[in-house]
This record gives structure tokens, sequence and C-alpha cells, in this order.
């Protein structure tokens, strides 16, 4: 691909190339940039930040056009960000990196789980600035139409004034025709009940299917994405791929009787 | 199992039983409580946060003894916490899930791939506390007999006092006969250098292996566990599942012309 003054956009997802999240998503980049997406070959739903350390990864060329390039990885969608950067742009910094859309939330603790997070996670270890789109309708032939004048929107918002240093954004929509508007949120912290179900196999052995629903631990938190989604709003989560607890260092520290380091 | 007065803890790891890491752990905790281990029957290393989505899982019961029960799950390291707390554990609710020790660090960016990691967000989304150890030594023989008062310690502290609801602990062992001390630290930013080695297989075709080295984005800076790691001390990071960046909230906000939610 040749180098020009547009912007370089990096695009995956964990759904694979054949969904229409991916797909609508390239089509809006291509309005604004140059074009590279890196997308596993298979489902990586659940998928997390997971890399592929026991076995090589191979890349094939799925497309090759000026300003657009298609490549399909069989490991994570974190892995297909890592052999980007490492190997298939050519040595090139993306200006951006977008995941998704997502079939499916990733609000709440979904976070943690989400391949169409650890795309953008492992962008921001990169310092590069990154968004994960997502949209409650989980059909593989969800119609993402009326979300399109806002992703271009807030992909052009972040082109234009990049992200505080290792940020990244996620996004979700809800499945409507229409929406009252966009909030900055928080990720509502939860977790799943009723997480298994428990059957028998024909032999009489156990097995469990992951299923179950998600607690909010406040529902009524009206900063969080869970409770503007339940309203029908668009929510952006900003987020960072550091975990330290910075306000538990003095607690900890008191109750192991160690000090917080420094110098 | 019967339910007795000592406290109830739950283990697992992302190298499964075989591993000297996690029998060392189960040894000092059976002697502070009861010990239910449901650890991953393959290993599962770099596995982050995954879960198992398209398939059920099986759970072997595999020792069961007054006060010690232990599983092997097919899954990854959230799975075995995830089933435990549907189903394994009998409806109880563990004080404290420890998770290990893993052969070779979780420090740095490293603890976003980490199944070991994984293991404590798990459970600090079910608000029990938490404590992941891992070790420099990535050998399967290594020996953790240094780190064993040092880890008996960590988790008395914390059976006793408890830790900040949601946080967790993510603890660091230097391979070395003896430590100057233990430092609370943060995780040190940074990204792998050189990620991946190219080769071409007999049939002319490229693969990728994962390798590579980390490159922390301030190597002086004296708060990161990497920082202390290289200086031989044990660090503790207290960790947070919620990847919220809250200070990025209002710049985000006023970047895309909307509202910090609220009410």
């Amino acid at each position: 691909m040749k180098t020009t003054d547009r912007p370089l956009i990096l695009i995956s997802n964990d759904d694979g190339l054949d969904y229409g999240g991916i797909q609508t998503l390239i089509a809006i980049a291509r309005r604004l940039g140059d074009v590279v997406v890196v997308a596993p070959r298979q489902h990586q739903s659940g998928m997390a930040s997971a890399i592929t350390v026991s076995r090589p990864l191979r890349a094939m060329l799925h497309s090759d056009e000026p300003g657009y390039r298609v490549w399909q990885v069989d490991g994570t969608p974190t892995d297909c960000i890592k052999l980007a950067f490492s190997h298939l742009l050519g040595g090139r910094t993306p200006d951006l990196v977008l995941s998704g859309i997502n079939h499916g939330y990733n609000a709440g603790i979904s976070t943690i789980y989400s391949g169409t997070m650890g795309v953008v996670f492992e962008a921001s270890a990169h310092l590069v600035p990154a968004i994960a789109f997502s949209h409650e309708n989980y059909h593989p032939e969800a119609d993402f139409t009326p979300c399109e004048a806002t992703i271009e929107q807030v992909i052009s918002a972040v082109l234009r004034d990049g992200l505080p240093t290792g940020v990244c954004l996620n996004v979700n929509f809800p499945n409507s025709a229409s929406y009252p508007g966009m909030k900055i949120t928080t990720t509502a912290m939860g977790h799943w009940e009723s997480e298994y179900e428990h059957r028998v196999d024909p032999h009489g052995q156990d097995y469990y299917w992951l299923t179950g629903h998600y607690e909010c631990d406040d529902p009524d938190d009206d900063s969080t994405d869970m409770y503007w989604l339940g309203k029908g709003w668009i929510t952006v989560t900003p987020c960072h791929l550091d975990q330290t607890d910075f306000a538990a260092m003095p607690v900890v520290a008191t109750m192991l009787d160690v000090a917080v380091a420094k110098g």
C-alpha cells in the first residue's frame, strides 16, 4: 500500500470479516483515511486480551487495493493488533485503531471478557488512540445504519484531537432506529448471576453451559453505561489499560506494614 | 466438604495442577483455611479473562478430603472461577481467592494478558478479596521456598483485614534466595518490541512466533513493579477490574461536545 497523506486506520474485531459490523466500520473508515484490516479468521468472542503463545500465527492477504488492505490472522483479536504493529503494517504506525462494530453490547464488566476491547487495549499499549464500537443487536444481519453518522462523528473527532495518552473509547449503541444523544459514562460494576445451566449428558455425566444475567452492583448509579443504555442513549466510556488502583496503595501499604514505592 | 469455622479459600491458576507453583500455594493455604482448588485441565498461559462461550464445560473431581477438595475444569482460568461461584462451591462464597504461584512474572502490562490475573479479576467482580502470586522463574521445577513466609504473611493480612471493595493484589517475586523487602507499586506501562519472529516453512509460507522484549514507557519511574523487581524487591500492586478512565471523561465530553453522565 502506498504511503499517502491520509490518516492510516487499523481495524479489527472479534467476529471476523463475515459480519456486517466490521463491514459497516470499514465503509465509514475508508471515507476518512487509508485502511488496513487485520481480522481474526475464526470467531473470537469472549477472548479478552488473550494471546497465542504455544503455536505460531499465519497471516493471509485477503484484499489489496490502493488505500485498502485486508488480512486474516488465525489468532485472537489481540494477536491481530500485535502482528499488525510488528509486521503487517510494514513498519508504519497507525493514526487510529478501530474495533467492531461488535454484534452485542460490551458494557459493564463485559469489557474485561471482550475481544473487541482487547483490540483497543492493545492499541493503547502502543500509545495509539483507539475506539471500540459495540451494538446491542447480536444478530449477524443487524442493521447498523442508524449508528453510522455518530460513528463517523466520533472517529473524526479522535482523528482531529487525539485522545489522552493511553486512553481508548468504548462506544455502545442500543438497538434503536434513533437516539436521544450520547453520554460520557463509567463502566457499571457488577457480575453475572445464575451463570451456568447444569445439564446431564446421555451417559450420565454433568456439563455446564454459560448463560445467566448481569446484575449491576448499583443499578441506580446514573453515571454508568448500563444505566444510560437502558434509557436508549449512546454511551462513550473512556478506558485505560492500567488497572493499578492508586487509591488502594496506601491502604495496602498500611495493612502489610511496608512502604509505597518511591526512591 | 463440611462447613467449618475456618475461612474458605478458593485457588486457581493458569498452568494447571501439575506445576509446583499451585502446589506450594495449596500447602500454605491449607494451614490457614479450608481449601477448594478449581484449576484448568490444560495450560492456559496468556488467556487473560477469556471465557468459553461456544461449548459447555466439564468439571472433574480430582481429590476430596475433609477441608480440601480439588476440581479440574476443561476451560480458562476465568471459567474455573465462574463455575466455582456458580456450582462447585455448593453455594458458599469463599472468603478469599488465590491465583498462582505463576511460573513467570505478571508485571507491567503482562497483567492484561495473564490468566493468573484473570482469576483475581473475576473474584473482584464477585466482590471477594483476591491475590495473584507470580515468580520470575518460569521453570516448572522452580523452587519457591524463599517466598513461602511472605506469601503466608500476605494471605494472613488479607484474611484478617480484607481489601477495599473490588481491589485485588498482584504480587511478584524475583528469582532469588532472599529479598530486601516488599514495595507497594504501580503497573509499569509499556509494550513489547520485536514481538514476532518471522519464519518461512518448508512450503515457502510465512509464519510468526511470539517472542520480543518488554519496553517500559518510563524505565526510571520508581513507583513501578518493573523498577523494583529489577532491584530484587518483592512487589505488591493493588489492581481493580474497573478500567474506566475517570480523568478522561471531561476531556472526551468536551471533544465530542456532549455531557458527562449524571441525572
